[in-house]
């Protein structure tokens, strides 16, 4: 062996391993601000571009000034030419915008406008979180290389309060999570206050979230003790000049647990003091306490049934309290009783609907996207527009606690999409959710949605890559329900990736096709809760101990007679819940959109498809068309290789070959079991199942993070 | 207010609030490779440091070579003239190498040699490993800002096995840590392959670390499934090019847990069959798996008490079948019995000293320094030279369970430094506790020393950015037990800080009296095990509940007699267990330190101190010393504002000021429980506590990390 004999220079590319791991760790989000590769691009903005004029007095305005300058620097290298031209940025009332004469009138308190004037860029807002708002858009079109020559972009949110989620415990395990531990450090605040926390609180700002909720709906009532609210009053100062709130969930034991009561009776005269006190002494530490989420009365959470009291008996007890300063309730609708009485399809609903118009006006019901649990798809819940008098915070799930957790690639931009447009016909045609949830159905001035996060403390935030895109997306869609998720998506990628053609039209299609990807190969064509039981990870179709809706064939109703569950009249008539107009769509299988059918229906094995096919062949195509899907992705992805970083590019290699090996699992394990009712022979295209069934029963995967049951 | 209007660069540097939040966030640890400061120092460094000569074929060598330039670019900026020097890197039969006849005999498989020859600078060793540890020896040269002149450094490790021990579970909580979740990721495992585990391994063979127990010692038998065997095979794979053998927990019930058979009595064919198909299996994914830790029969573990047997049957049943493969056992010797038949300070002396002679050659006791259980300060563990047939792996706790987490600044080496001085006398004076575990007292040749990692997910790895001067320092020690602590003080804080004389001298003053601080302010003079029950962070001396020698009363003793455990022959004479040159020592309370006063006797208040002073007073003054202490450490780090970066120097001060708020409380605490006996003044000079005692009794911190009983 002859030794090398190199200049160190020419050394220190070719063999450094791990000089380079964490250059593009994942880290900086979609704020990455790295220089515009096209020459002529950046060239003219830097001449469109001119120095910024600015007042920044308030905090929130220094962090709006400071985020623009690292942007500009960060894509542009800071040599902006003096062509003349300035970058005006403020409030309305500040003199060198007040002389430009804008109409801001529209923009209510957080909206924000981006516009030109004569040769200047004008960033302008009524508030200074407004201005932080546009400074964000105005360098997202720089991120996405959009041109500047006409530039106007005037918006304001259609919901007042766009929320995180945080199933975050205090022992910083997070409920159905796997990136890690709690993003909250709380033995260490309140003394020692993350840097990473100011980040966080820019991400969320940058897509217009402007709350949180610290901490699980399977609450924990020592975050009320005064100890832990020290704690709380030091995350929200930290968040409050990025426009943040901070609420809690409210055990609703509390009283008796931290606060040494009998009772939590919501009408006992202690209970309300208890509260009152408490929610008066919280607004001591957090002068701006945004509220409470509660999950009461549901899998094992106390609440005011507990009592012989009903849910608007509960939450009013806390709106009350919480109505002089301003904050508000979410009552969660995921509930249903431990004694099952009917489809716990229809729980909610029945609960909820007769209720309405007896909560406080600072209530609102938490409501799922679903009537079930967060399945890869749901129809929209039939409570969305069923409460004239009271509003609904829509909670999606962020987290995929059902879909592959942080291993599988997953965008749900296009699922919250179809809840969205989803018509509820409550006042008629073109009532959809959206309009339901930003009041505009039934005139509610509180409006919600809230987003159950997928965040931890890896450095990457998501554990997946591509798991930054819902949060991402969730922001987005909770400020403007009306953007598509193509266009989120193709927001997301230039700014997360860079603006290669290649690579934002790869990664687009990969994110876009995902979510139905994801529904093939796990529960297709109306499919719902045949996951392993507990860590929800992987498939249990034939799962069938324990308390019957929390297994699997109560849901699928394999046999050899059929599938699926007949919701129609001739079944639990959970259909009735909705609207005429939406019975009758989805009253027959002809009728009914091929993605929902099984939900509603219960079907023979030979059934004739709208493709011609039978329904045992359709189900076997589509389980497998899924698995081919994720194959695909992976060449997809590898054809990227060389185009983007090799940091991320790896992580996302590998975690697709495990996607693909969790595809053909979940199919093959359906596959075979429900070939034991079907008894028919796979179609043409369909590989059969690897394995006998056995094998996929007794495959358990041990210590899955983010489930409850683990000490994890 | 006028607006401002300033061109872009001149405003980047002064509202940039979070742009710079994360240069230093202690992810680079000492291996930081700043440019060297010192201009002339650096112009001599690139004089006398040519092109590097070397052969790279081994990924081992790659690795080196790799870290040689990384390192070489970083302080260097990879300028080096051309001055006909070169850097001759390699082993002894490598060409450029072996024609300087060096002689690198007395070096090992594991030692360097770094010295010139002629103009050229040289860097040899055996192996390729060797040539790993010799280039960051090297590199640590240049960062402690060493001449090269004279450079001749030849090293060995003194002990073959440096290990650390991962009290980490499959679920990511790490027991008795605070930095976050476990660094291993079991669920991404064996897909993806996080680069950070690269970056662990490359600061473990910085130090000479060559082994890592992946599973806590409390341990669960489903890491020996293959779905897990996997994934320690993928950990395997990545650590050892960097001289790192994988090593797990047994627990010793698997056979029952997971392989099905009735029993775990380790005299049973079936069981005996089952460890040792078991062992082989392992062998298959890590053909170089180092062996296993065990603790059993011990606080609810499995053992083979459990079935009649004893120890050493337990611990050779497992080195029999690891035996072939070359695989070592280390055995616990921290156990006792669940009923109490003497004091808890004696039980492993007598367990194991009737055992010596009947273990199998690859097996080692893994002894604690003290005998119970990593207290701020202990005496030297009776075993240490009680059993010259059998070798001890010397278990140092680097992770701080009974002092403050990681919350508070205590440098351990000092601590560590003791007991490796300690002379037991085994074989005359000069037998220390060093020379035990390294094989010399009694010429056993398999020797280990073992540290329980600090290490967590937090980006800096051990959260109190202090924390890794213990990490650094413990692989430092096993390398070379003769270094002192100011040593490895000295060369850390350069390495992690910087060379600047204000700095080092700074931070080594803090770092050298951090544990004696400790120690008075938490449990001076000998106490011991006076911390809050459970969490063990903060103080309970009042503690008397259940199991006797889990109380705090137990081990102080306090009333209006007195304090003290009397270990001497009047009491539970676990003193006899020394050898007679200790007991004489130790014996009386004048011949004895006062720093194990209170440990090996039970004393009068009044009793006159060597200083002069009352027990009592002087009980009083230690305990405010400690707080003074603690508060002109945080003066001294505020002298530093500016002299080190603002985000790391922003967290230290933080803790400091915390550690403070401790410090006092645990003062105060344990002052107003002892005066209800003493029930005497406080000397002057001493703060009476702040509060009545009940004030402190009450007191309860909610979900500490790391506490077992907590979910996290």
């Amino acid at each position: 062996m002859r030794p090398i004999r190199l200049p160190i220079a020419l050394l220190i590319f070719s063999l450094g391993l791990a000089a380079s791991a964490l250059a593009e760790d994942g880290y900086r989000l979609w704020l990455r601000y790295e220089p515009i590769a096209d020459a002529s691009l950046a060239k003219s903005y830097r001449s469109s571009i001119g120095p910024i004029e600015a007042v920044a007095t308030s905090d929130t305005a220094k962090i709006a000034l400071a985020e623009l300058e690292r942007g500009l620097e960060g894509l542009l290298g800071g040599e902006l030419k003096r062509t003349g031209a300035t970058l005006l940025v403020g409030t309305g009332d500040a003199k060198h915008i007040a002389k430009l004469k804008l109409d801001l009138s529209g923009l209510g308190e957080e909206g924000y406008l981006l516009t030109r004037h004569k040769k200047n860029l004008v960033i302008a807002a009524n508030t200074d979180q407004g201005v932080l708002y546009g400074v964000f858009a105005f360098l997202r079109q720089l991120q996405t290389q959009r041109p500047l020559e006409n530039l106007h972009v005037e918006t304001s949110p259609k919901v007042d309060h766009r929320l995180l989620n945080h199933w975050d415990n205090l022992t910083r395990t997070v409920e159905r999570s796997m990136a890690g531990a709690s993003i909250f450090n709380w033995f260490d605040l309140p003394y020692y206050v993350e840097p990473y926390y100011h980040d966080y609180a820019r991400a969320c700002a940058s897509v217009g979230i402007n709350g949180t909720v610290l901490t699980n709906v399977n609450s924990n009532a020592t975050v009320l003790r005064p100890q832990f609210l020290e704690k709380v009053a030091a995350l929200a100062d930290t968040f409050r000049p990025y426009g943040i709130q901070v609420y809690l969930t409210a055990r609703f034991s509390a009283p008796v647990e931290i606060g040494g009561l009998e009772t939590a009776d919501p009408l006992d005269p202690a209970v309300i003091e208890w509260w009152t006190d408490k929610i008066n002494e919280i607004y001591t530490y957090v002068p701006d306490f945004g509220g409470f989420v509660v999950k009461a009365n549901s899998e094992g959470q106390p609440g005011p049934q507990s009592y012989g009291r009903d849910h608007a008996e509960g939450a009013n007890l806390l709106a009350r309290a919480l109505a002089p300063h301003g904050g508000f309730v979410m009552w969660r609708a995921f509930v249903y009783d431990f004694e099952i009485k009917e489809d716990r399809h229809k729980q909610a609903y029945t609960e909820f609907t007769q209720l309405d118009g007896q909560f406080e006006p600072n209530v609102s019901i938490q409501t799922k996207n679903g009537a079930i649990d967060f399945m890869p798809r749901e129809p929209f819940h039939p409570l969305f527009g069923a409460t004239p008098e009271t509003p609904h915070t829509l909670e999606l799930q962020i987290t995929q606690e059902y879909m592959g957790g942080d291993i599988h690639l997953v965008y749900l931009a296009p699922m919250w999409e179809e809840t969205l447009e989803a018509d509820t016909f409550a006042r008629g045609a073109g009532s959809t959710v959206a309009k339901v949830v930003d009041g505009s159905v039934f005139g509610h001035e509180l409006t919600a949605i809230a987003g159950v996060a997928n965040i931890g403390n890896e450095r990457n935030w998501t554990g997946h890559p591509m798991g930054a895109s819902n949060w991402y997306a969730f922001g987005r869609l909770a400020w403007d329900h009306q953007l598509s998720s193509q266009e989120i998506a193709d927001e997301w990628t230039r700014m997360t990736f860079g603006n290669a053609p290649d690579v934002v039209a790869t990664i687009e299609e990969m994110l876009l096709e995902s979510h139905q990807t994801v529904v093939d190969y796990s529960m297709p064509l109306g499919l719902h809760h045949i996951m392993y039981p507990g860590h929800h990870y992987g498939p249990g179709p034939w799962h069938d101990q324990g308390r019957p809706d929390w297994t699997s064939t109560y849901y699928h109703n394999a046999s050899e007679d059929g599938i699926g569950f007949d919701r129609t009249a001739t079944g639990s008539d959970a259909l009735g819940q909705y609207a005429p107009e939406v019975v009758e769509k989805w009253g027959t299988p002809e009728s009914i959109e091929d993605k929902y059918l099984l939900w509603f229906h219960h079907l023979d094995w030979d059934y004739e498809m709208k493709s011609g096919k039978t329904l045992w062949n359709e189900l076997c195509l589509t389980y497998q068309s899924g698995v081919d899907r994720v194959a695909e992705m992976g060449q997809q992805w590898d054809s990227l290789q060389g185009s983007i970083d090799a940091q991320r590019h790896a992580r996302v290699a590998a975690l697709l070959k495990r996607q693909l090996e969790d595809a053909k699992f979940y199919k093959d394990a359906c596959l075979a079991y429900f070939h034991t009712f079907s008894q028919r022979p796979y179609p043409a295209g369909v590989n059969a199942p690897e394995y006998p069934l056995e094998h996929y029963k007794n495959f358990e995967l041990y210590h899955v993070p983010g489930h409850p049951g683990e000490q994890w």
